[in-house]
């Protein structure tokens, strides 16, 4: 019981998070899912965080993360089922998830990765506004 | 983190076994499922238990549980990823998990209980062949 299960279910990944995340386990988790999107082709990752109570800045750095290394493989992220308790923290900690997409529950979240899929354009992230280069007249 | 996220997919309900289940644990799988298969209307109910690697009696009886409620309640229930080991030691424990239905992975386990939809006779559990009674012309 030492790995987090990631279930295929059609092109996309489904993990779901229930225990407390220690830095080994997340690392596995990255590993894994980072294999598996590459060995399945897979074009979505839908991590549910429903029975995730409290937050702390280690987890959300490490949703933020496999996010990232998830769009590197072509891969688009979506996180669902987050508390309300658990997004106010996550707010407070200046974790705003920057390319992470959330939905309340799993099905929404099926639903626009499925989304994305017919209309692969709209997936993209929006471009990252890099503050303070390219700052223009001013310099 | 001491609840079991119950994940709802169209008609079917997922569950992700991967965390030591302990009695209370357990009941609260129990209760938890039950009603949400009463609210949702669910029809069917899936048990992922790749992360485990392996079980014991209370277990093995936890499941057959929940599959003989879900049955109860008009769902079917399919567990899947069930490693080598575990089946070894399910069958040597005596457990043969009657009314479950297994399949090797979540994909082959949603198609299963896609199938059980679109063909209700099949989805019937054989029925049970009580031994002992009504032998009939012995008696």
């Amino acid at each position: 019981m030492d790995r987090i299960p990631i279930l295929k279910m059609g092109p996309f990944l489904l993990v779901t998070i229930q225990v407390d995340m220690h830095d080994r386990l997340a690392l596995m988790l990255q590993d894994d899912l980072t294999s598996r999107i590459a060995d399945t082709g897979a074009k979505g990752v839908l991590i549910d965080i429903s029975a995730l109570e409290m937050v702390d800045s280690f987890i959300g750095r490490m949703i933020a993360n496999i996010a990232g290394m998830a769009r590197v493989l072509d891969a688009q992220t979506v996180v669902t089922g987050m508390q309300p308790a658990v997004a106010i923290t996550l707010v407070e900690l200046g974790l705003s998830l920057p390319g992470v997409r959330t939905a309340l529950d799993v099905e929404r979240g099926m639903a626009l990765l499925r989304s994305f899929q017919d209309q692969p354009d709209e997936a993209a992230p929006p471009p990252r506004v890099d503050e303070g280069a390219g700052a223009g007249p001013d310099e």
